[in-house]
């Protein structure tokens, strides 16, 4: 299989789908969130992960999002895309539908529902790599596939040309630092980004080549900044970027009667509704959007981080 | 939405799927299999559940195998097939597609991959049911699914007409009980079935109305027997059977390099194929069949619980 | 190490520590609750397990319970005693300290707090064995231990005289079945005794040689007449019991602010003061004992029950 | 209750317990070891903690442990005490019986064994706090304790006086990030310690005022140059220390059949006797200590990492 001429690395976030009030795709509010990620300086977009509610769409839906989705970023960004199903089949099928768009990989995750194996992971990974040319990043996400995927079997899938990457959401920063050491050790094989909003400080630290995170949504600017802190080693730039970030992270905390992406997703789309970025903060079905006090406590932390002035203003770095 | 002339209960194993060598569906397998059940006098037959791989199966191949089952059960029994899919849209798509076969119901998980709250399930069997006109059943998986159905949720679904039965594996047999005095308090709203295959017994003193063993594909005549001595009270034999059926359960510890379908569903398959029912004991990829000394000591416990005599002489309940 | 003249068997309660207002030992109500118990036609009584909030106990307060449970039941019936703590040294010292008490066994944990291995739990139940000529029990309560003990060691202990039975609170009844039927395949070296109190019918079904119930505190003669009748066969009498005991076991999810032992065995206390044996519902520091509506809908289970008749007119089984 | 002059921050190890060949307390490897944290210029030391084996000790053996540190450390830097025990009355029993020696604070977990909720912490905390004059420190070690103490229940007991400060070795560096962040919103009530030796990094940037470390047992001067370092903000000498303490923390991982202390502590053992400071790798019984083709490989990584030079050369930061 090919590889990209270069590896995509910095500040990818896992792009939101927004909805009009009947929960269709909203275009043009999604002409807009992909317009404040460009603006932000953002390096490549995630379409359809987990945070793009791609557990929610059916075959056709998922292909409306990416053909908007790149045709929107039209080729100023890389664009890699999810392939997220229960087992190998399903996600093929998912890499065969967008294989008529302009990706730079898929992100795959190991199968899920069936109790499964290492050995069936292995097989997994590689039966969904010889279905396509393009490059497949692991999505390593125990809270949703409920199995971590270990450091040595990510380093063998990667220097067998496999995966080029992993996206990290493990919640395990012992882990991150231990498979960023290892794979330093056997030549960087793999480009490791983190999907953890308030400690991609750390992640940098120990070795993280960029992040994916949900939060990017509503401050790429803000990730962008840190990360090219980090690339210039001014840390203490990148510490006060990642507070007021891990400040403004508390919107997800806000709907306190919700749990998972009806709280995490719908307080991020509810940011950027409250900015002007999406016209609503509806959610796909069974979910249901954040309304009420949370919404108040919302917009005062953007007020508090400083992004309701930047919304009038534009945002510049 | 309506229901059924009579409640569903009894002996329904979930049907396993044969495979030929190369992983297409075993047609006259399937058939010789479903014969083996209809002579063993099960109840109903449950398709697409967790034992007949539905997680590893795209649309067409659910649809395969709908058609064949129904096509050869033929209305001897009632079949219900599982329509199991992450989220609410993708479930009411394969309620859709079903709707031309010939089914007493459809069996419908909790969503899962992203983190769902009590409302979100709520919603989402309430949005199954309005889709369809015939009878579901929730299947409470939390080894699958990672959520515990509550069974205060559950007498409500049932209460208000959206559920007529819980498929019961959630290993917690203290909830179980539970759940079956608080259905009796109410009136008896739900039909309740167990999958736990070893601990049937204590699940009819509990209140089981019957059962969906997957080790029922293998000795289908066991557990209607062991159904027919607990409605007549005769509960040494009710032992006898549950304790014969546990000791022919062990087939599924015998694989001790494999985890999960591949081990369980693969004893199970293995046990058919040396029963001669079906023709191979291949699985859905990414898994692999059971192979070596494994087989050799299934087929040991087949000898041992007295399988390979009625093999030979045929079963005869 | 000695084996008693007959395995203990039967119906045998997990003793609570009645306490005064001001959190003391009440002798007096200890008094009745074994004549309680003793009354109710027990097979023995456990003391010191978690029920009878031995982990709040110094060792001080252990002997104390030690001295009044064995001078008060003097003989009567088999006392058997919990040895809990954390790691090996510290459950000899209590053997060694239980040692001049008429006791018939001690009943041990695997080590927690420290992450531990199945080699450890192997050193640590043959060292404690070594240290006493007295039974012992393994007490198998993952809940607390946070390890399950597998039934092929278990079994190991028991042929090797390491152990004389299992308490088994795992909450997993496959697994229980799967021990009681290897068990058996072994000669029966091991009693198994269950703790789980409203599923004891399936667990005499699947091969229990009594309970080792926390309600048998509240209503002993109910759990002894399911016993006789599991032994007589009358599986409907064993039915009809445990249904209303697992009516009466309700009482346990009434505090819906507690969790834990100040729910469950403050539940149980509080039954038996509405009952008249013991004088308050006094919990172990730092819990505190149920209060307000709570306390009424107990006592309106205790009436639907048939308890609080009994409370007047003495319990008669 | 008092507050220490100047709040316990920097480099605090959990200092291990060397014993001798038959398992007694070996107190002249004991005084090497506080001689060698001491030159590494370590800013206090823990005695007691989990690293220490204090779950496998009784109270002669705490107390003998806590004589022998206190007059060795003879005031040089603060040594606290970890009083851990199942329940409030025994870690008040610790906490008198340690009064006598020359402490700077108690490191308290939440109770453990029974299940307990958020009132009974509270409560715990409290009771603990009035037993003494000395600062207190929240220990929140779920893998041991299998509770998660919640940030907005420690800046409570923070803000009470209730604690000093959080040895935090929960796994959750989100939680931590947040924990940091509520607590200098607040006036920084605590004082934050991370336990988790190879993120010591990223808990700097997140806010963390020292860190707790197992391997700084056997590498004390790097985490002191580490922890200098993040002082002076050169967050490039930070990762670089870190780096190293992360390949040489890959000792842990080396004894394949151990788990728990009996790995971790083990490889701290082993590494200290192949340094020639402590006489054996002698562990708590039930444990057993680490030997054959690990001891080599440990061997090997502290070549890796310069330590066997520093051995022979004396450490000098």
């Amino acid at each position: 299989m090919s590889t990209p001429s270069a590896p995509l690395t910095g500040v990818v976030p896992p792009l939101l789908t927004p909805l009009t009030a009947d929960g269709e795709v909203d275009l043009p509010s999604l002409e807009r969130l992909i317009g404040h990620l460009l603006d932000g300086g953002v390096d490549g977009i995630f379409a359809l992960g987990s945070s793009g509610e791609v557990a929610f769409w059916d075959d056709a839906r998922r292909a409306a999002v990416l053909e908007a989705v790149t045709g929107t970023v039209a080729g100023q960004v890389p664009v890699i895309a999810g392939v997220i199903d229960m087992q190998t089949d399903r996600v093929i099928q998912h890499v065969r539908a967008a294989e008529r768009f302009d990706l730079a990989g898929y992100v795959v995750t190991a199968p899920f529902y069936a109790i499964t194996g290492p050995e069936e992971i292995d097989t997994h990974f590689r039966a969904v790599a010889a279905a396509t040319d393009r490059p497949l990043w692991a999505y390593d996400i125990p809270v949703c596939v409920h199995a971590k995927l270990p450091a040595a079997q990510l380093l063998r899938l990667g220097a067998d040309g496999v995966i080029t990457g992993v996206k990290d959401s493990s919640g395990d920063d012992v882990g991150f630092r231990r498979l960023a050491a290892a794979n330093r050790a056997a030549g960087s094989p793999l480009t490791l980004l983190t999907g953890h909003e308030i400690v991609v400080d750390g992640a940098y630290l120990a070795g993280a080549d960029g992040s994916v995170p949900g939060l990017g949504n509503v401050d790429p600017s803000g990730y962008v900044r840190m990360h090219r802190a980090a690339q210039a080693g001014d840390w203490e730039q990148v510490r006060a970027e990642q507070d007021r970030l891990a400040q403004l992270f508390e919107i997800v905390f806000q709907p306190t009667d919700k749990v998972g992406p009806a709280a995490g997703v719908g307080a991020f789309k509810t940011a950027l509704r409250e900015l002007g970025i999406v016209e609503t903060n509806t959610m796909a079905s069974p979910m249901t959007p954040i309304e009420g006090a949370a919404v108040d406590r919302i917009r005062e932390i953007l007020g508090a981080t400083g992004l309701l002035d930047g919304a009038r203003a534009g945002t510049d770095a």
